[in-house]
Formats: structure tokens, sequence, C-alpha cells
């Protein structure tokens, strides 16, 4: 294990990154494999770019609690899978009718409709799978217990049931009257904390577990990782309306064209960028009392804040 | 433990699938939980009147090889959930664009577009879920092993893979040149042995191995389901050419309309007929060396055989 107190974090994320690339091309099949199109249409989505962040901040997690990156990469590619499944789903023309992802033509563009639906399925029972396996000196009942975590997070409770609040606030407003989500300050963080912070929580919680933390430093990790999560989603609101389209690599400005539910929509840039500063402190806060290993995740966080795409 | 051997098999049919009505209604979140709209998609799609054949096959796994039904009801609802799940991305206008199923209109008819994809997205999360509860007297390593069955009977290999090959079929054939599924006989073939066969194979493997099920035993369940399975589906095909509309609650003449690939449009009906009925053969004389015990196992392979519906 590299002692991750001792490497500059823009190393950390490129090697990390890399690792998780590699076990990503490993894991899904190759495009030779019959029917051909299907294995094009996942690659193209898994590897449009993007940064790894998920599956990066649950090998972090894992390695914070003691745990080797090896064993967790499995975990790691599933929560990718999981993310680009729900990108998928959410750019398709019944959902946010997206024609761009990352600089590139979305998966529907390019692949038609139909197998983009079922290059979303596929990815997700792939990422199913990959939680399942055993890992070398991890007991099954562990194991179950990650892929529970996952699970959770990604229904109804978590990234799911986001996705629909997000949909109904932009289309059916009428139909949020049962979720007592009044004022638009509440929604949107209800939004935020299912859409994205629910699943990096979750990854946070399943590195951990990897590592066989115990229930206090479950908690901090998931702590942490709700924060982060819902910061991170913050900062993406603040960069569709000031971010540069080159940089970022998709247009700006389509949330409020699309008249989405945001944190600028709702409290304005400023204090959008406020909220952000402090769940980023309150989230380094509650590892710092984990002592100098979880140096990573504090300047993991403060990155996060201050990107530019 | 009930001595299936000694009810008759509309009786079998009707206890179990009261027994697993009841368990979806209690594993699905109520119509309250917010948001709502999602949930009330979720029931309104799973409640459609199907008959459970796919939870009651993985009962019957489980009997059949001297477990109890009640420790298998979370797997057997997770057959189902994502058999429902497949059906409501199925129906989808990007897909086969199914107004009707089971004689109510479908899931996105009512709900709109967005929110089927999500509860079919959902209701996929929800069984793995409830795949990965541990019950009572089910090792965490068994477990795991059932959930394995299940991740890899849904993939590319399994059932989104024969929806893929379903869809090229249809539209674009040209896309299949790498498949080497010439003639149409074997390419029809293929598509129902992994969208319909696989799950029903491994429906019957997860019963045998919540039961604790031996290789060989294992072996025979899944040899039956994948023959059951791929004669209910070639059935299915043949039904939609002869069957009654009333009967069978959905449009008749749909697939021919659609120009799909299917056993009467490859062989006719006759030897569509010959062939499914000597796959039941098949599949009976498999389980019948198991001796008595297997009795529930060749009733209902002669009876979906026999179906009008």
């Amino acid at each position: 294990m590299v002692p991750v107190t001792d490497v500059e974090l823009a190393e950390y994320f490129a090697s990390r990154g890399r690792r998780v690339d590699d076990a990503l091309d490993r894991y899904l099949p190759p495009e030779s494999v019959s029917p051909s199109i299907i294995h094009r249409a996942m690659r193209y989505a898994v590897s449009a770019g993007g940064k790894h962040l998920r599956p990066i901040l649950l090998l972090a997690g894992t390695e914070v609690c003691g745990g080797a990156p090896d064993p967790a990469l499995p975990a790691a590619c599933a929560v990718e899978l999981i993310h680009t499944y729900s990108l998928i789903h959410d750019d398709l023309p019944a959902m946010d009718d997206s024609p761009t992802r990352r600089g590139r033509p979305t998966c529907h563009v390019v692949f038609g409709d139909a197998i983009a639906v079922l290059a979303g399925d596929a990815l997700h029972a792939l990422a199913f799978s990959l939680l399942l396996r055993s890992s070398d000196g991890v007991s099954p009942a562990r194991t179950l217990a990650v892929c529970q975590e996952i699970a959770q997070a990604i229904g109804t409770a978590g990234m799911v049931g986001g996705q629909v609040l997000d949909v109904l606030a932009e289309r059916r407003p009428s139909l949020l009257s049962d979720a007592i989500l009044d004022p638009p300050t509440e929604l949107v963080r209800e939004i935020h904390l299912r859409k994205t912070a629910a699943l990096i929580r979750a990854a946070l919680r399943a590195g951990a577990l990897l590592a066989g933390a115990d229930e206090i430093l479950l908690a901090a990790l998931g702590g942490y990782g709700e924060r982060v999560g819902l910061a991170y989603q913050i900062v993406d609101d603040i960069l569709d309306v000031e971010g540069d389209a080159l940089t970022l690599g998709k247009q700006v400005g389509r949330d409020a064209a699309a008249g989405k539910i945001t944190y600028p929509a709702a409290y304005g840039i400023d204090r959008s960028r406020a909220i952000a500063a402090q769940l980023t402190a309150d989230a380094i806060d509650i590892v710092d009392a984990l002592g100098p290993r979880a140096r990573i995740l504090k300047d993991l966080a403060r990155s996060l804040l201050e990107r530019d795409r």
C-alpha cells in the first residue's frame, strides 16, 4: 500500500485513476463479444473521460482505513459503472434530452435510444456482478454489506429518487405536493442529497467496509461523503452558470434554460458558494479527527471545491 | 414445508402465488413514501396480474431440493422485480413501443416515459437489495452465490443481450453480422435462450442454491429451467399467432406486424409446436431422475406447454 499521506494529490488522483481505467478495461466485456454493439456502447459511455471521482473516493476511503487499493478495485469500478448507467439514462430524450456529455455526443445519439437504455441496464447488472466478487481477505458477510450499502444508495431513497424529484421539479411540480419540499431551498437540497451525495457517501462507506472499518470510522467517512457529495453538486450548479464551456466539455447555461432547480437559482451565486465552502469545511473537520492518515480526504475535498471543471 | 408431491398443481400455483403477492406488497415501498409517483409506478407495473411464473419456479426449485419456501421469498420476489423492470423498459417507445400489457395501459403510457425508465431502474436496484438479504439458515457465501447467479443471467450474456439481439434483428440486421447467427433458426433460439430462458434457469438454480443443493441437483434444475424457459417463449410466440386476444389480455399478431423474429416465423407453427413439446419432454426427463419429489416440476412443465394464455 502506498502511504497516501506522502503522495501529492494530483499524483494520487492520476495513479488511482489509471488503476481504475485498467480495471474497467478488464471488467467490461470486449467489443468483439457478441452482440458487439452493446459492448461498444457500454465502453463508449464508460471511457468518456470522466474524472473517476466516485471510484477514487472509494479507494481513498479504503486506504484511509488501512486497506490496500487493489482488493477494492472491483467495487470501485462498480460505482463508476452505476454512475455511468445513470448518466446514460438521464441523457435520454425521455429524460434530460442531452446531446453531448464531456465534449462528445451522448450514448443514445451514437447508438440509438434502444441500445442506450439497454447499455444502462447492462452496466447496472455488471456493477452488481463486480460488487459480488469476493476479494482476498474480505469475508462473504462483509462483501454482502458492501453490496447492500450501494444497493440502498441507488434506489428510490437515493439516486433514482433524486432523479425522480428532479424530473418532477422541472416538469410536473404539482406532483411534488406530497413531498413537503417547500421552499425550493429544501427541495434542491433533497434532490442533490439523493441524486449525487447518496452514491458518493456509499462509495466512501463501501471503501471503509472493505478495509474492515469500525462503526466510528464508517460514520466519519459517511458524514464526509455526504457533505463532499452535496458540495460537489453545488459546485456543478455554479459552474453551469459561471463556467467555461470549453473547459467543462459541455454546454453551460443548460440548467437555467431547462428551468432546473439549482442552488444558484434557489440561493444566488454568492450564497451557493458559501454553502459549498461550509460543507467542505465540515467534511474536513469530520475526518480531521482521524489524524494524519486522513490528509488525502482533506486535500480531495478542497480540490473539489476549487475545481473549474 | 408443504409436501408438494401431494398438492395439486393449480393449488400449488395459487398458494405460492399468494405468498409472492403478499411478500411483494411488503417489500415494495408504500405509495405514501415520497416521491410517491415512482412507488405508484413500480407497484402498478408489478401488480399487473402476471402469472408470477419466475418466482414460483424459484420456490419450486427450493422445495424440490428440500428447502422451505419462506426463506426463499425475497429471492423469488427479486426475480419478479427483475422481470417486471425488463418489461417496463421493453415496452418503452424507444424499444417495442407497446401501449398495453396484460390488458392494461403500459407503465410509460400511465406515468410518462421518464418515470417509466426510472421505475425500471428502481425495481432493478430493489431486486438486488432483496437478493442480498440474508435468510435464516443461508450462509453469506451462499447468498452471494445466489446473487451472482441472477446477476450473470441478466447482463449482456443473458437477458439484456437477448433484448439487444431482438432489437437488432427487427431494426438493424446488418449489425448482426458479427454474431454468426445465421440461419434465422439459430438466431431466434439464441434470442429466446438469452432473453427468456436465462432468467428462468437462474431462478431455478437460485432456489436450489438456497436449499443447499449439490452440483448434480443444480445442474439438473438448471437444465430443466433452460428447456422450460425456451419452450415457454416458443409457446408465447405461437399464442401471438393463434391465441385469443381477450384470453391473453394483449393484442395478438404484434410480432408479425413488427417483423419480429419468432419460432413460427422461422419454423412454421407445426414444427414450433413440436420443438416446444420436445423441450418439455427433455425437461421432464432431466428432473425425472430426482424421483417423486420432482413431480411438481414435471406438472409445471406440462401445464406451461398446454397453456392458452
